[in-house]
């Protein structure tokens, strides 16, 4: 998590600040549970609301106070004791520290995930917004990076459309895999707290409550959230490197938007470089990177043990924030992507419809011929015209009239230059992805 | 994928004869539907339907003609075109490879995911049984490999039970991820075939359509189907490192099956060593090692690149083989695994009480002592035990009784030392995990 | 491990029938020392040798004693006595498995090594090769996909040759960290077995002796060769993917080469694609996903457990049988590609020379102006020459003229568009490289 | 890099002063050995060392350039000219940004290399240090977790020592292959930069030249040098363990330091936890996690794109910050590890002598038995103690006594139960690993 790849909204959900608040809250809504139960005063548990709720809590004295007991949470209660006075000591009773700070990772992640969820939702605006708006713009379909037949553009962004809509379905599935509470005080047995209060709290913070914990929330449901946002990261560099393969000089089909005063290069004045998209092929990585930490934090020993944690200081803030920030900066990628169709039809026609091959392949079969035969009388044609040089227009057209094993007529042949033909099931798709074709 | 690590069930689900078989229903389904569109003669579709039903696929002759072709669907398609005859060129008729080579891989994984289903309930069945066979089977909670509190061995096996109840539904939703057919053609954009054609054969083999293809289906769909075996395999891990640590001399509480015959190590004739729980540890690394290559698929170049391919070939038996025989093989380790409740009392009493050291405090706040003066009185006495060597029976309620600070009574200190208190919740933990207690 | 990606010589390296007989080997010198030693008679090692080295070892016999024994090394030698007879029984004598294991793995791993590095020779000589016969062949240079200054097809495979022969360097390294010998007996401790016997097998398998053992040869070696793996895995993505880059349709520089018969598509008989350098994308993939549970094997328990082993049994022939796979694909591929310097040349020309815009921005600061001033004027230029269509031969030189700020003359001007002027420190390059510019 | 994991010293390497005085550095070098080219005047270079040594770079100045000119170079180098002056135009004549920035990088890694150096070297000393404390301190070596046979604490730390020695060697390698200097323009050809201007800032820098580069320094370097980064964590992860397991209630050999104040548990003052060595093991994870995506940056586009970067920014300070702070805290831990010699031998007699099986097995093999009949006999007798509860001292040698088939005489027996015999090769792994044995 550095500033370059940040937004604040992200990085406030894991301030300092807003964690400390989440543990007083947590232990606030404890203590008035416990003082429903009769096992702490009423009166303790309002003071501790009154004064913590008016406090601001003091980052550096709590850290001034860990460097002695090397206890995040202890430190933190006796800075709230501090704070609250002798109503303190009722903060806290029958649970652990673990009840405290799993439970405010699993708010945090929550909120994270709300964050990111809103991001996929904005990108998933553009993306149908451009890809109605480039329903029917044609372009060559690519396998293998070489030219196979035609599509739209509107279609490519239709499946980036669709890829985003699986990832959100994901994404809700992956929060509520962490959207648990635990208040199960040591090793999780409640001996010391009443299953009572992790029900209360649960409910105050909007989290279910966690059916068994070891003392911890247990670490297979973080490392599902975080293969989740592994998964989202992949498919944002999908999209990244289809637009940084659009851009290339020889291709120039869609280019990042050029700000003026942008620079390319410090060096060559001439240069537009997809640089954006460049990068969230490399914040794909890093957020990719953090899974296999994720997963390798599951096998924790018996009922816990702390390798977890320094994991998750950095893998929690690093994970979220990144990904949140690819995921706005592809929606800007997306949202004023330049897209030339005039380019896109050019590349069209480079190879002077050498993508119908399939079209004459299957009519030649349907004349009578086998499927061996007419692929190699249409492959023989076709790879005359990839191997000349220069302007190709007609030439496939023409070799096969010229064909004596072509058994078409040249009107035949000719009905199969309509690339219209490629496109007839576009609104099929649309429906099916967006719902409805317009 | 070895032989070692493999069950006959799963490695069907790979074999050459299983895919080739996959393949021939897809090309006939698609042959079926194109003959009810009036694209292929019905009589050629039966045809295709009859021979083909009754051939075995030669795998060494399709290997022979791959040689030539050095493609893989064309050389199946030349050989089925052997046994059909001339009708076989009705056969892949605006299809793509991809369309076979992809809904196969559902179909597949598909089979796959029903068998590690079938595995994870199993296996819950093993843990539930032992769970409650356990249910009041008293043992130390270990947090930090350090004695905490008391807790049940049957409590241990309900957390499994609980994490692997999540991986089912993890993996339930894995498969509807993966479980989708592409008939679209090249490109993806039905231009050669219709979407009737799609739904039907999805329809036949139990497949939802995929929305939008392009040419082969998305990889996000099986990067997250494969980040979720990492994320059972992970889960495996955590099960069978508790089984190492139960098993260590020191602690010997559990231990795996040791059959007779069976031998220890080559050299020390002395030796059980827990070599199943071992094994599941390095499996689980093999299976969460494949999640990162499954995430790399997913940014193929524009509408398909194969580089997915190689990779698929090996982690798809692979992944799903090894993941397979390590839920069987924890299945028989859990339901054969040998429980020692004595030694359990035994490591219990190890500290002479010491567990009890979170009720002391709790019972000096609630006397009034601040929660800070509270622990310190406490862990100067735990402390005086922690360092003793010997037999510490008794030791820490005597020394509280003696420490002037300890405002308690010799009875109420007395009443802490009952173990009981400490599982007083099990039941209602039971019926959180299994729905009820009994 | 798939016979696809598989080269004979490699997979021979991990076949039983290997391994039995270095096990063997191993054996009977440990059993040659120990009658040195005086430890065991003379007469039952030359028995041991003499009936051993006839014997071919029956794996299934193996197989079956194992599967009472559930112990491999135990099931050999069990099968070793039915061969040899009484005398069997000094064999192994103060060995444990893993002596036996460990060193087989080395002897291993250290022949894998041997193939990947003549593999990378060839693959070198290769690179040589071509790069030395299109030493002076021009073509754009590009970063971020854009074209940015010339330089010539023999400068890009000089840098794949660099890269490689540092690969060699590290596999050598990696190669000598792999190599060690430990007889050292159960815990390491050497109580049953004198070093002298680690000595002289270490010596006989051409090995170095480890210095000290815990039972097993630490695993951080291992860790080291796997990564390495993963960086020449890497390396071979690198170049792979530039081959992609350059056979896209819009730009064709280069093309794998394709054989009589081949059929690039089952669809589109148009199609040529680079299959070979996508598919060693994916086996790239495959190696490094590797590397990960190679890390997570260091950390073994205490003295040693057994969870690297499955890993291992995967990884060892998994790995180096695929790079080997890999490494061969890669240099067939350099070895026979197809390189179109007149397509170079002419995307080359395509923006007109808007690769010279450096020079014209150095010749500016050079006449007086300021860098930013430069920067600007250039720019300008050069972004009416990308945005505009068509033809643009000549169009920035005259733009440039046309500007009054370019304080150039004509004549300054045109001599900035001699490409000749990019590739003058060609030969200082190679001469860094290969030794020698010729 | 959060400041808690996290030293100043190494936080230094990466902080924008250090990078922008390197950058400043690298300019201005180069501009001195372009001077003495004569391409720039003399004059210039010496205002550019003047006006720039003094100065302060404005951090905050620098990021609003950038934020219009989107590139940090650029931005840099308009800062630079308001420092400076009009001579500020011969600045970075014929380079470009990655001259600058891969360089600087290359600096940095070096400079983060020898603080890690320097950290092995602390843990080297510490691990020798107590390696020869405890030399003699016999204690049970375990396999698998159980009993295998005696060894010495001693051993155990002579083993990490070794395992650090490789790691250095590896590191040294890691360095030198990043410690690479590269001034070679645009695409690397040189064109506008003489190779002089290179070799002369390498020198000056302390790196070596870069034989080829394609304007950026070939990522394959910084891929090995995280790789070995990963192992190193790895070995940490290693020891680590090592240290939970020892501290574990039911061993306690070994305990990590307790400081006073320090508190283990918020809830049960009664705990003293390996929190350390958790720690540690957690950081391992991270370290190790950022491997993969080094990997995944050698296959950059063509001669460069820049995805690479935003990789390189976050694990460039991440992994080295991390590393450097666990190789200080594993120092720490070592050198101040509780170590309990009478808990070593309490351990190791747990089992009545059952660790010398060995011996028995072999001393019957010798006495005529057969392997497998010895080694049956043997463990017959070695489970019914494994079994028995209670006080096992004594019983294992009794067992043999009574046994008929146990051909040795009672005093042949108790001979083999003096553990000496298992330590009398210490001095020669001493000698094998520290050069001598005192």
């Amino acid at each position: 998590m550095i500033p370059r790849y940040s937004r604040p909204e992200m990085v406030a959900v894991w301030s300092a600040e807003t964690r400390f608040r989440i543990w007083f809250e947590i232990e606030a809504h404890a203590t008035t549970a416990l003082a429903e139960l009769g096992v702490v005063p009423k009166e303790a548990a309002e003071v501790i609301w009154e004064k913590g709720s008016k406090a601001t809590f003091d980052v550096e004295r709590i850290d001034e106070i860990e460097r002695t007991t090397k206890h995040d949470v202890i430190a933190f209660l006796t800075h709230l004791s501090e704070i609250v006075g002798p109503e303190a000591r009722f903060v806290h009773q029958g649970m652990t520290s673990s009840d405290v700070l799993d439970t405010t990772l699993a708010v945090q992640l929550t909120r994270a995930a709300d964050i990111l969820l809103a991001d996929i939702d904005a990108l998933l605006a553009a993306l149908k917004r451009r890809a109605f708006e480039h329903k029917a713009t044609i372009t060559i379909g690519r396998s293998h990076g070489i030219h196979a037949e035609p599509t739209t553009f509107g279609v490519k962004l239709a499946e980036a459309y669709a890829e985003f809509s699986r990832n959100r379905t994901r994404l809700e599935a992956a929060r509520a895999d962490i959207a648990t509470c635990a208040i199960s005080g040591a090793i999780g047995t409640f001996a010391n707290i009443d299953p009572y209060v992790e029900e209360y709290v649960a409910q105050k913070l909007g989290l279910s409550v966690e059916p068994v914990s070891t003392q911890v929330i247990p670490r297979d449901r973080h490392a599902m959230f975080f293969a989740t946002l592994g998964v989202i990261a992949s498919s944002i560099e999908r999209v990244a490197t289809e637009i940084r393969h659009l851009q290339r000089t020889e291709v120039l089909e869609a280019e990042e938007y050029f700000s003026p005063g942008q620079k390319g290069s410090s060096a060559m004045p001439h240069k537009r470089n997809p640089v954006l998209t460049e990068n969230l092929t490399g914040l794909a990585r890093l957020v990719r990177g953090m899974v296999t930490p994720a997963l390798e934090n599951v096998a924790l020993w018996h009922e816990r043990d702390i390798s977890h944690s320094s994991v998750e200081r950095m893998i929690g803030p690093d994970a979220t924030v990144t990904l949140d920030f690819a995921l706005a900066r592809l929606t800007g990628v997306i949202d004023k992507l330049l897209v030339y169709p005039e380019n896109m039809q050019r590349n069209l026609d480079l190879l002077g419809g050498l993508h119908n091959s399939q079209r004459v392949l299957l009519a030649l079969t349907q004349a009578g011929l086998s499927r061996e035969a007419s692929y190699a009388v249409v492959q023989r044609n076709a790879m005359k015209v990839w191997e000349m040089r220069g302007d190709r227009t007609g030439v496939f057209a023409r070799n096969l009239k010229d064909d004596p094993e072509v058994i078409l007529s040249d009107a035949e042949i000719d009905a199969m230059f309509d690339d219209a033909y490629h496109l007839k099931h576009v609104e099929t798709i649309f429906r099916r992805v967006f719902g409805s074709a317009s």
